[in-house]
């Protein structure tokens, strides 16, 4: 049951931490980091600033949401099996409800006095969630009972009327409650939260409606528009929702909404969110490198909708986004020391960054470096339940076997729909290298299926079987057989880096180049002068080399630092009657993945590079 | 005395109101739609909205600042010479005003809780600026009397301690005001205003102390930086205020500021300001067309800051920029019917706007159409009392003649530095066309310097005088001579259509040309999709060829479209492993003065083209 997310129906059926142990690698290591050093950095900053304080003494330190801050932070701790931290801090929770299951720090006394901004709801949801994790990971207990009476609460003052919340979050929360409890009254609350939107439930703002995704219906939306986190947790909601009803139609209409976006509206990382100013998609190719939002919680967002579009469909595309944002967005965000944290996740840095204090907030996510904490520090703990949850988010099974959607070295051993017992390790050093081995411990006596996703880049992967070796088209890579103990399977996945084009309509990376490798998109770093970014271009007709560092592979390609103008009049204006002149200079650069930029210290950066040669 | 700035000291001193009289054009038209049709708009639109009656009954309806827009109002009148309109409202204001002479219909009760945000003293600088206009159009009246003490309360209150104000534009009112009255004690408090900046005097917010020029002292600045409008008002305070005591390092400071800015920080149409988040400078070469801001009233204040140091410096470079500005920003954002406007002004815009109807409010000027009116309507009165007083920016004297700096058709009528009189008549149809006929009419006996300016982009320009015809180098041409009544001169101003490349740092518009004639910067509009422009790009071994047509000279320039991806797969992720296919489609396209755009109704827009040759 330790699932972050468990439909009651849908192609796939999750496995979960219970089945899954992640035993080494890239996301164990991670995973480990989180539980050790991120859980309680965020539990010291929230202590510290005075948040956890609030459920005390009915203060309200922090951001209007502070609360959900240490909602997450349970959630966290629950799926890392952190009982200390969730016994120590429930009974403030337990303390601060009201009789009526009313618990919010902020607006105690000033209830739902401002749906739009006032983030009540979404506080509850995550309350909700940390509850749901709470149950699935120890059982019924005081955190339990709080999110419960919460729910019972939004249901009898919500279920009539038509009023939503303008951050979104709820919904799921509401319908896990309901995977959970087996309680129709909060899928059917869940339901109504989001058919009302958009007709519209809210007041205007200053962004529009759209901000909160009350332009229109769910359902009659083209593409994911406004505030991002917003827009992916309603999404995640009314999968939830549609597959717990059967709603068919809801169902195709996100999955259409999802494609238009990610065709269109989506970053090379998987980052979502192009503006600052509201924190929201942008138009259709409007994905500027170096005022990306890209969000860490709307990368977080978009996996945990990956993972239901997957379960509900089965199709490896939801996979395929999810394992990009994994290696470049989230991964991106957490620091090497587990203590900082991008909050925005750009393509592209000008100026490097000055460092923030270890005990200093940050106002903003904006900034050329990692930081500690944020006065709106909704990433930190989300980072932390996200890996906390992490094994669930690996592997599926289904009537005929089991399917890796994730590489990671791993312990499996879940029971097929019948019943009986599959028992698998993985062992991998993915992303650095592209073998994955799988072997059987233990299988049923019928033949059953394992299934391997094949990322689309994997043009030319192998897979070895114990009957020989195929060819492994992208998708999902599939071995029927009477599995015994000691069988095993190697996937071999061409690790080549790649130059990448962009579509000729993304203006703002008009005319160059990205380089990848395996999951990973590469960026330039440099920390001075030398090379200077904004006057590289690389020579495409050659190949990237590698160089295996520790734990990582570095390339390096071969580019021409340029000059800019040469002209006394073209130093004081930079628009000029002719093109630009140039004096190359050949120089070598190193590449280096871009979830490791900016742990050595203030750089520039970019993951674009102009391309020097003509276009043919 | 009708002039919209007048330093005591300078290279230049401005001709005002009653000495130059626009007759027709370009210009003259403008500001007759102002007089006619925008400024009535503006007060229609005030008294609708209760923001004038904020005055009568103490209330405060509209933005926290909504009284400088009144006061932006009254200064329009004042230039425009609507004496009714000013005795109209100013004894709403004398009513309002209290006893120690503070005014603000917000605040009043709450006086200076929150200098960050609270805009007082901003409000109370537009209301000494509107004072100061009348005055130098009127002469004393009730409106003199009630900026003045509002100063005086200023000054009262601020003149000691280190308080400034989050939004600058006391300074450069108070140093006005001085001018006025020769009161050094409102100079002296502007000085101050100056130099408390930047070591802090304000709190921090999230946008950082750069957003109000906090974040270090005006002279110590290397590029204007922050929210573009509080920037250039600032630099335009600090501009009088070293005029007026004589501090060149201060004027030295801006003066760099201002050089590093315009060669790194500006758009082609002189619009500054890349960021929408915080309506603020980015960084270097950070110039995205789509999200450019480029405020209405940052070009407006630009214009002022060119003003004050081309008159403290003598230098044409400012009054190109300022030409640029007008003809790009300026006239861009006023409708042709003279009731709408642009708040922002991009140089990009993919999805044809919505109109907003007449009596709708629009909440941001994001839009990709012009909007009656605004929350936040700093822009409309603002342009109109630029229009009011732009007479005022045309031409300048100094010891030897007369300077003039931007071409309209006008009468020009002043006496030099040791009295005689000189009489000039303009006439052109610029910048349709480039010639500039200058006719004397009155002359003094002496010999008296002519000047005109010589655009920079006119190279080959010919002036053609009594004595001869001479070639006239960018800059300023001059002409020595005894003028007689009927002399003239010829000012021949190459009009062809030219490409402007970028500089290759300005990463957002790679690999594009834009098309500029005269002083005007060309776009391409699209009503549909008819061409996608999207998916144009042009050749630049052909020249543009020009279209005369009612008003305007349009251009066409050939160009190819060009299909973007065409696999299935990248119809799913724009992201490829090889460069784009083409097919490719001629096409001749139109091209309007960015003026123009969007005037004839929702249209997608683009400056910037891409180019479809290799770069050699």
């Amino acid at each position: 049951m330790t699932r972050p997310v468990l439909p009651s129906s849908g192609v796939l059926t999750p496995l979960g931490l219970d089945e899954v142990q992640l035993t080494s690698g890239f996301w164990a290591d991670r995973r480990a980091l989180s539980a050790q050093v991120t859980v309680p950095h965020c539990a010291e900053r929230m202590g510290t600033l005075g948040w956890i304080d609030n459920f005390r003494d009915g203060g309200h330190r922090g951001p209007d949401f502070a609360d959900s801050e240490i909602h997450k932070l349970l959630e966290a701790a629950s799926w890392h099996g952190d009982d200390a931290l969730v016994e120590e801090i429930t009974p403030l929770l337990a303390q601060a409800q009201q009789d009526d299951g009313y618990l919010n720090t902020r607006w105690s006394g000033r209830r739902y006095q401002n749906l739009e901004w006032g983030h009540e709801l979404y506080c509850a949801g995550h309350l909700i969630q940390a509850s749901v994790a709470r149950a699935r990971c120890h059982g019924d207990d005081l955190l339990v009972e709080v999110g419960r009476r919460a729910a019972d609460h939004v249901c009898a003052h919500f279920l009539e009327g038509d009023q939503v919340c303008g951050h979104p979050e709820i919904e799921m929360a509401l319908v896990e409650l309901c995977r959970l409890t087996g309680e129709e009254r909060y899928l059917e609350m869940a339901r109504r939260f989001v058919e009302r939107r958009g007709r519209p439930a809210l007041g205007d703002t200053e962004h529009g409606r759209a901000y909160f995704q009350d332009d229109e219906p769910v359902r009659a939306a083209r593409a994911f528009r406004g505030h991002a986190v917003r827009q992916l947790y309603l999404a995640c909601g009314a999968v939830d929702v549609a597959v717990e009803t059967g709603d068919t139609a809801l169902l195709a209409a996100v999955e259409a909404q999802w494609e238009r976006t990610v065709a269109r509206r989506t970053y090379l990382t998987g980052g979502m969110g192009s503006r600052h100013r509201d924190e929201a998609f942008g138009e259709d190719f409007e994905l500027p490198p170096d005022r990306a939002y890209a969000e860490t919680c709307a990368g977080i967002a978009s996996i945990m909708l990956c993972w239901r579009l997957l379960l509900a469909t089965g199709h490896p595309r939801y996979a395929e986004l999810a394992e990009r944002t994994l290696y470049n967005v989230l991964a991106t965000s957490l620091s090497a020391d587990g203590r900082s944290f991008f909050y925005v996740n750009p393509l592209q840095v000008r100026t490097p960054g000055i460092p923030t204090g270890a005990d200093e907030v940050s106002w903003w996510g904006g900034s050329a470096l990692r930081a500690p904490w944020f006065s709106t520090s909704c990433c930190p703990p989300n980072i932390a339940r996200t890996l906390g949850a992490l094994p669930g988010y690996l592997a599926t099974r289904d009537r005929r076997g089991v399917q890796l959607h994730q590489f990671a070295s791993a312990e499996i051993d879940t029971r097929l729909v019948d019943g009986p017992r599959l028992r698998l390790s993985v062992r991998t050093r993915y992303p650095e290298s592209g073998t994955v081995l799988v072997r059987v411990l233990g299988a049923p006596q019928e033949t059953c299926r394992i299934s391997l996703r094949v990322p689309v880049w994997a043009d030319g992967a192998r897979l070895a079987h114990p009957e020989g070796v195929v060819r492994a088209a992208p998708g999902l890579a599939t071995v029927d057989r009477r599995w015994r103990p000691g069988d095993e399977l190697r996937l071999e996945l061409p690790m080549t880096p790649r130059w990448t084009w962009p579509d000729r309509r993304i203006d703002a990376v008009r005319d160059c180049v990205a380089v990848e490798r395996g999951p990973l998109v590469y960026c330039a770093e440099s920390p001075g002068d030398e090379p200077p970014l904004a006057e590289i271009s690389v020579d495409t007709s050659l190949d990237p080399v590698e160089h295996a560092v520790e734990g990582a592979v570095e390339l390096s390609v071969e580019l021409s630092v340029e000059g800019h103008r040469t002209s006394p009049a073209a130093e004081s204006w930079p628009y000029g009657s002719s093109p630009v002149p140039r004096s190359v200079r050949p120089h070598s650069l190193r590449l280096v993945p871009y979830h490791q930029w900016g742990n050595r210290g203030p750089v520039s950066m970019r993951v674009w590079l102009p391309r020097s040669e003509a276009l043919d």
